[in-house]
């Protein structure tokens, strides 16, 4: 028994060792830093979407049509007051000058979403500094029948924080103070417009962690990232929102504050009613505030990028992560070979394998011994190689190359986006067919006559690739220009395959505007109703951030 | 550095081992076990609570008055139908006989909670075995408004899960079938009666654990874990069902069955309305069907057992556990002095220490690496130690010294329960003053001329015990009999001293009977009022559950 452990380990020792050289080549500038130079494809939409508004706006010169003029079908609610003079009074009655933004190019920030995919035509922009204020907007909205559009960084990727006709825009970029940190229970209370990174940063100096993590941490809020329950990359280890957040503060469409900041672990006292504002995406009531047990940040954090020749070996190589890292594994990532083709192709960065795979898995431990999360690791990856469920293999050396692959995995939407248009499906499907899922898109666009990634063809690539230890593909069709004939062959198609199989047609990204008309591909009539039922009480006139979601 | 280190360990070594003398003095035998024979005390109600029906209707002597007398403030609500003989018939119509129990000695069971403090009316016990047949009976029960109580293992503490009148009993006793379980992800979907124990077992034999553990194990229903939102042993490690459990398949008033039995970890399409019927203790709907997310079965569990001279140094001692045993950290459960001398006293076990401490404190680690974890755990133990945070301690060699301290622990309740009478308050404080609330309890009654603990004194003990890891008291005020000045004393002290620490009124047992006069302590009335709407919609002739809850 000790004699074949120690073979193993003096084998794959070698093995790694050899694999260790291929690490030099990964390049230690950041991707998003390197890219904004180096990529070869000058407009940097997407690229620039996790780098503040800043930025944003001065890159932006390309003209996104109206949401209205795009989508004739959706017509203004008539129920629904128009802004007058009086009504700006009142608001400048309440708010100071600043708070208020009314010019066009103010306004266009706020009006056009994250992808330049939808135009809302607002105008007006609120930004109030506290959770009375907002109370104050959404009673005369209220009264008014003023619909609104509550925001946060904006960085939604379905068209749900931005408005679709005249909604007011409420920002909740004036509101970013944290109220308050327990440092014993980890608990964080935060106004929602706080930012996702800035969180993290002030929770990092103290020992914590913010138990979500995204691209778009720059300049998303939290209030939003509670609002969409976001997923990310730290959802395998600590699970979803609906289980970190223990609190919400909101305002209501008539103007009512509902205090929900509870600061408690456990609290079994009626009804979870903040579970209803986690994700709901703006349609129930301003979220103002929300608290948030953090757990301890680990204190060793370890990433290997390896190769897998087929998908089978990738669950397997995952159920083995499961049971042999166990309580330090922290992500686990897979991208098929198109995906790194596309990365490779678009973007400075080296590839952290030389040779082609199939596959390939990003895995990250975290844990608070780095001597055994090391020898967790070390034998997860032998134990891979011995019994050949992986080809090939690198770990990261230090915190430069541990950032470098994480740069390269979070590179493909980026690299994508570079193409001229992505068809992108983020979709939950259970394991066992979720590649499936890729396989089955591209042999349905060729069946329907289509080439992808030839000179002549419109499709440059069909790509998949997720977060795999939470069942979540994203399915991703690049072409060069949208075409509506190839959006036809491919919805509702995706979604009728993803209802066979009880997946959900958005796992992380929201409804928001555009998967608004497909929900009941995931959800049925009965829990739809109750859906229903719960805006209509909750918001009777229908005036939070209409057109969307339900 | 490294000679320091060496030091710290050759002396916690010694100290940890003379301290392993004290481990033989652990019994063998589990406590369940050993109790039926040995208690002092002859009643053994509280303790046959786990043990299942069959024990428990056996053991059972005491009359219990009816809840209708002991409140007759409560009013039976004149909206409901009154059960006649034709419903009975269309009830045998869609049920075998077997299902149907009406012999008063059957509905005992039903109508009395495992606490024997509550007394219900129900002349009908309906068990269906299937979501249909829940269906069937929901639907001809809305259209008659005939009240209904759903009940799995009738293991509640705030009378929940009997009738208060009439209500008829909806057993999901006979829905007891695993429906599926997927191997790579761990998700499970059961039938609402499966019993947590036995669910337990089938997945351990396939690697997984369930992620919630409690003492009514071997009798409480899934259903009835989820309807309860029960919070137990394992919530520190695996957090709460509000995160692991997936999906809900419920039955409602007017009979609807929504099938909201997802099996993926992320879904973002429209509310999470299955989040409302976590811990919606029976009112709003029947839970017929559950998916749960399961993590991986630990391969190693330690326990350790220590003793300290301050609240601050348990404080102190739990920072530590979490940034030391960090992933690992599966429990942390804390006992003052006083709750070890009343195990003492009414059981056989031998004390894990022999000397008294003021406060003790049970570590559990569970983790994949006996090597890694054992050296966790002995690390933590030996820096408590140096830095006198901890001034003795005991850590488990084997399996059976494991269950035994665990016992002891568990111990506690059952002991507290044979002095005649137990005023409990299960809340949620935060840290800092969570001890503080059981001083100052002890104070109150010493200020309004109770003695505690002496011969002639009707007090017996005032206890504080629980789970410190989730911010969770257990404020046990033991009494040889109930005295309505005695309660008068406590409540609602105990609450308004909650409320001023913006605590919970109910940690996790519920509101159910016992609690519904209380909420107002811990919601203000914008979140009660909400929850007041969700309930008139999903159940507006109100015979879900009535009389309790909201």
């Amino acid at each position: 028994m000790r004699t074949t452990l120690r073979a193993v380990r003096a084998v794959s020792a070698r093995r790694v060792g050899s694999l260790a050289t291929a690490k030099p080549a990964l390049r230690t500038a950041p991707f998003l830093a390197s890219a904004a130079a180096g990529f070869r494809v000058e407009a940097a939409t997407a690229l620039l979407q996790s780098c503040g508004r800043r930025n944003y706006s001065a890159a932006v010169t390309k003209v996104v049509r109206p949401t209205a003029e795009m989508y004739p079908e959706i017509v203004r609610d008539a129920r629904f007051g128009e802004l007058t003079a009086a009504d700006v009074e009142y608001f400048k009655s309440i708010l100071p000058e600043s708070a208020i933004l009314q010019d066009d190019q103010d306004l266009s920030g706020y009006n056009i979403d994250s992808m330049r995919k939808y135009n809302g035509q607002s105008r007006l922009v609120l930004k109030p500094r506290t959770t009375e204020e907002v109370s104050k907007i959404m009673k005369h909205c209220g009264e008014r029948k003023l619909a609104v559009v509550p925001q946060g960084g904006n960085t939604g990727l379905v068209g749900g924080s931005v408005p679709v006709f005249d909604e007011i825009v409420i920002s909740l970029a004036n509101m970013n103070k944290i109220r308050s940190f327990d440092e014993v229970s980890g608990i964080i209370v935060v106004d929602a417009g706080c930012i996702l990174e800035a969180t993290d940063s002030f929770l990092a100096e103290h020992g914590y962690i913010f138990p979500l993590d995204l691209g778009a941490k720059g300049s998303c809020h939290i209030g939003g990232n509670v609002a969409t329950n976001a997923g990310g990359l730290r959802l395998l280890r600590y699970g979803s929102l609906h289980g970190s957040v223990l609190g919400v503060e909101a305002v209501m469409a008539d103007g009512t504050v509902v205090n929900g900041l509870g600061k408690l672990r456990k609290d079994n006292t009626g009804y979870d009613i903040k579970q209803l504002f986690i994700g709901s995406e703006g349609t129930l009531g301003v979220i103002t505030g929300v608290s948030v047990l953090c757990p301890k940040r680990s204190k060793v954090v370890n990433v290997a990028f390896f190769g897998l020749d087929s998908y089978e070996k990738v669950q397997q190589a995952f159920v083995k992560a499961k049971s042999e890292l166990g309580e330090v594994l922290s992500a686990f990532e897979f991208m098929d070979r198109e995906s790194q083709i596309q990365v490779a192709r678009f973007s400075e960065l080296r590839r952290p394998l030389d040779e082609q795979h199939n596959f390939y898995v990003l895995v990250e431990t975290s844990g608070s011994n780095r001597e055994h999360d090391d020898e967790k690791l070390q034998n997860y990856l032998e134990g891979l190689m011995e019994s050949e469920i992986i080809d090939d293999g690198v770990v990261a050396q230090d915190e430069t190359q541990l950032k470098n692959i994480w740069t390269w995995r979070e590179g493909i939407p980026e690299s994508l986006a570079r193409t001229g248009g992505v068809y992108k499906y983020d979709v939950s499907i259970p394991l066992e067919d979720l590649y499936l899922m890729v396989e089955d898109c591209r042999a349905r666009l060729i069946e329907k006559g289509y080439e992808i990634g030839t000179e002549a063809s419109n499709i440059v690539s069909v790509v998949g690739y997720g977060h795999l230890g939470d069942g979540n593909l994203h399915l991703n069709v690049a072409v060069k220009s949208y075409d509506k004939a190839i959006e036809k062959v491919l919805e509702p198609w995706v979604y009728e395959w993803i209802q066979k199989r009880q997946g959900s047609i958005s796992a992380e990204h929201g409804l928001g505007f555009a998967k608004r008309p497909f929900l009941k591909y995931s959800k049925d009539q009965s829990m739809i109703n109750l859906m229903k039922q719960v805006k209509e009480i909750y918001d009777p006139n229908g005036i939070m951030n209409p057109y969307k979601y339900i």
